[in-house]
């Protein structure tokens, strides 16, 4: 699934950072982000390339083999994929691989760099792989080009090269952090911490919750049920609606341009610190999306008066059921992603805008309605 | 602006038909038409074309004297466009032209079939220009196709004789019959029926109506002014509701994919005796367009509280002011435009969906969110 | 579920009949259904009534025992409900009663009026009860107001007098007829057709279709899988274009203030004789819905590079999963269920659009923007 | 229409200061506003209040002298308004009141709290009063509540004594700051800086901008041409798209809420730095509004091939024409209005959501759709 490969031309640490700063507020209170001026900086060069390849799809084989020789050169260990592995020729280059164990082995210290081969799905693979900081993310698509996958594989020698040598612009792509916490998890357990809870006092008993980091967004719909859903939002608090319809869309402003557009959402440029909150196919005629600041935190719980379960999922994975008492906390997260841009923020995002989504693609002066005097 | 030439190979009298019909309703209450069913058919031959052609549009003088040549072989009048008239080699050709006086002289009897050079705009106009029963149209878009316009001009000679011989799929547009009354008509005449109407016992003075045929929609808006306009809709007698916001638009099924889908309407085949109400950016989150039945007679005031006038337009034109106690009265017409269809009305309309308005345009197999575990 | 009672005060046999009607058409091709017209006349006195309750509401069970003690008076046999049987005092009334098993005993000849005590749901569940010819239905809403369910319960003995007077306005909702052909059929029944088909030259064998009657929408989505569906759409043998998303609703304009409406179509009168096509959730900013006349023939397929199998159900019932080869094909039924008004069909619908939907419900005077320079 | 009155119980100099952040970012490159952080603090006791009455409005006479009387206790000039200075009884009062002759004094430093009553027309007013730094304000709504004016009049003294003291939360509403440049300027002004200009080597003469600070939206339109509005916008120099339909609004968030909402924008908190950019009635089905980071330079010209002008104004207010040539240069300003709230900026705007907008405002438990099977 991925791969991961260490040695020379790539040293370790990166740094992101930003350059000037202009102030919004009254008095210095608010600082915004330059979508301009952000640039990498490594530290120190990259040593270790994480490499991953959307699966199953044997366009990408020679691709990835292509980068994986320029890559390395002359080092690094093994890999397990037979297609791979199988092929003598590219045996040399295995040797330099490091294989991991997804759950198992902790790579989130071994990484200075990933680059993604594949589609958007390839990149929300690599930002679920590290729960805390991430390194910089190079996306190339090897069909049509993808919001996060800017990058095409043509001529992929000279853009590493570029990526490694610190000259690039880079967006810090926002995450949310989700928590589940469910009230009765012990019973699928079978452990007995019922017990000492119990004996606490019989205060009831929420699960440590699981986290997640998000980069596009957390859905809550009804699932299989052909009920709908019913849930309440809460905002640093506070009940602040409920949502009956088909769910609920809690996205960055990356995933704005995912799901929750094909949910009527409108489009957010991923450099805005903001989360947006859509839901889907509402039995209200007036729930219109709506956009909080970045660092809110939202609660999600079913409503006291569902008849049904709701599901939740984490940029599409890890779909769960969400039953009366478990609970869903959203905030922004610390660990953003920072993703290399292929010109910059502003232009690759309009880009993808047109490339991707066909915005206001339009024909040229047709006047629709032909509600023209001048004929 | 409008050509009107006579005599063979064109023969008066047409009639459109329609076939087999299917029913819809408990014990045959109601009549659905079949979009497939309806063709042309001529009574007798047609005679006279009227050609209209879009003006101050250099591209279509040539495609215009082709059209001529072709539709006269002998015979005709007389045309007054100087580019025309003044050309020596189309002068034969202008000797069988009848020319008329907009507003003066009435063709509504004397046409038997329209040919319509350029854009919607062009046939639009050809509409305005019959109030009551509408010869056959066929619509040339020279440049990109419209919804009205659907052929193209390359073949003009074949696709011509093949409606004359009566070989052609057509459309029934329905149009909207909209009166205008204006409480204080007499101010403006200087007229002095008013001092009649007040001797008649002080009843308010209606002026008897203006009425208009409508192709595409009418169109109420708050005109140059910055205030909202303020206008209450009622339907059979009954006030529906009360429109706050930029405006309100009445449509046709033609008109749905004018100026209404602009402003957010779903898109109607013009097959659907309907009629739509749209309202341009209502001050209310829950104002969803909606769809009533043709036949509905609607009605349009200020509302009691409006602090402004309002402006009303027919198909972009004839502009005018809605004052206090001034009403618009709206209903489908009986006197719909047989469009004649380049295919047939359902491959027509699609088309031009896809054309027009790039309807579900997107990326193929793009996952959008790229919610997709398979990479 | 349901409980038919038979006996007077009904006698048997109905009317629904039109009175004038309004031509839109040039020379008679179109009738259009006045909403006004249309009244309930009985041939003769309604005999047998079937009542539908709401099951699992406590609340429903005074009511349904009132309106069945005043509907027999004095005859009738029997029914199952234990809560119902039990009940000594309603001993007497139950023994007019007839129970039937559903999908075993036929009743579609044997009830002349419906009554249905619940919700919209009631209304939906009796209208799959009759695949044919449908009786007259009258709904009450038990709490508040729904489309299909216009009556308060309060004065229910001079309303069902009323109905079986005859004095009533009715509108006739059309209904979709709806067939899922499988091509795999043969292998879930073990029946030994399959040979046979084989043996008639290998011809791929199409179940005979199962069929329903729908009155609100066929809706076909992604069911529990997290891929989006993907399916092709044709009008009339054409395809018109593939739904990539998360499904695709087919409404009745009943249907159109349901599901539809969630998913952001436009509200559509039920005297319209047309079809309502909502994408849900779209992956496209331009797939705007659309409607098309009643009768069109509409099928759904999966597309050919589908990754997974869809699901339909009608009127939210009888779910199942759509597999490569399978289509759905809809059409408008003739078998319309004609609905007793409250008012008349207007009215109703524009009462219903406010209070179940809060349509253009605003702050009156509430300039919103205050776009207002008058301070 | 504004009136100032200085004197006990204020004093001068305010602070509006933020506590806490909270950081985005990678390595703090970005500072997000807490909402609940940021609280009004003195550095000196206010001295200076200047109090806006929405005029033309009997109903406000009453509340306003309370409120003078109350601000003032034995001090302060003189008030032009007949209504208040022919009041006899409200004559020791006037007399300690300042007059100002809008566009002519400036009062932008001897200001220290502002006080509105009226609509939120009356706080745009106010902010445009302002060019640079503005003081807290605080709104009293009349009638119904409003986004900008969210306190209620009836117990006005413990809160305007609430804020005098420093008790307060404060939510900073951006700003945009637009300039408009004229290409051809001088014919107007009949000035001869034009042969300065072209003495200056012919270099085109662009007018020294006009600047406005804008609290809601900056609107293009077509003005009253019925003809489309086609305009270019471009984002940090690059252009971007181009806008066919009624015009486009770019809004603050505070804006979001106003004409945005009502041209189909999600709607912003005012606490997310974006600006929103919202096409009126956009000619292509696939022109979504999309969201910003504050900080861009948008530019607005009238596009090549525009047939007609383009109409602009600010907060609803000094309409312009703009020609060909001539261009608009919106930024976020510098100067946002630290508006005061009633209880905190996430509560406050949730509740005007609700009253204002009727935000997901339904029936509870209405399944709509009925799409229910348990009846």
């Amino acid at each position: 699934m991925w791969t991961y490969c260490s040695g020379p031309p790539l040293q370790n640490a990166l740094h992101a950072c930003g350059g000037r700063r202009c102030g919004l507020s009254l008095r210095g209170l608010r600082h915004i982000q330059d979508p301009a001026s952000q640039r990498l900086t490594w530290n120190k060069a990259p040593k270790s390339v994480l490499v991953i390849k959307k699966i199953r799809d044997a366009s990408l084989l020679q691709p990835f083999k292509e980068l994986c020789v320029f890559l390395t050169e002359g080092e690094g260990p093994f890999l397990d994929d037979p297609a791979i592995s199988g092929d003598e020729s590219f045996g040399p280059v295995t040797k330099k691989f490091c294989t991991f164990r997804e759950d198992l082995d902790d790579i989130s210290n071994r990484v200075d760099f990933i680059i993604c081969l594949g589609g958007d799905g390839t990149l929300l693979y690599a930002s679920s792989l590290f729960q805390d900081s991430v390194p910089p993310v190079m996306g190339f698509h090897l069909g049509s080009l993808g919001f996060l996958t800017p990058f095409q594989f043509d001529a992929f020698q000279s853009q590493v090269t570029q990526i490694i040598e610190g000259n690039a612009a880079i967006i810090l792509r926002s995450r949310l952090k989700v928590q589940v916490f469910k009230e009765n998890w012990e019973k699928k357990d079978g452990s007995d911490e019922k017990n000492i809870v119990l004996a606490n006092g019989g205060v009831k008993a929420s699960r440590p919750a699981v986290q997640y980091q998000v980069l596009n967004d957390v859905v809550v719909d009804r699932g299989p049920s052909s009920y709908l859903s019913n849930v309440d939002l809460f905002l640093d608090g506070h009940l602040i609606t409920t949502v009956q319809g088909d769910g609920l869309i809690v996205s960055t402003p990356t995933g704005s341009t995912a799901y929750a557009v094909a949910a009527g959402a409108s489009m957010i440029h991923p450099n805005v610190p903001a989360i947006m909150i859509t839901p889907i196919c509402p039995h209200s005629l007036s729930f219109r999306p709506i956009v909080v600041p970045a660092g809110v935190e939202l609660k999600i719980t079913l409503s006291q008066d569902a008849r049904n379960t709701a599901w939740v999922s984490f940029d599409g994975r890890k779909r769960q059921e969400i039953c009366h008492g478990d609970s869903i906390s959203i905030t922004t997260s610390c660990f953003p992603v920072p993703s290399i841009c292929f010109r910059d923020p502003v232009n690759d995002w309009f880009e993808s805008l047109g490339e991707c989504l066909h915005w206001n693609v339009r024909k040229k002066q047709n006047h629709l309605g032909a509600e023209d005097e001048d004929f």
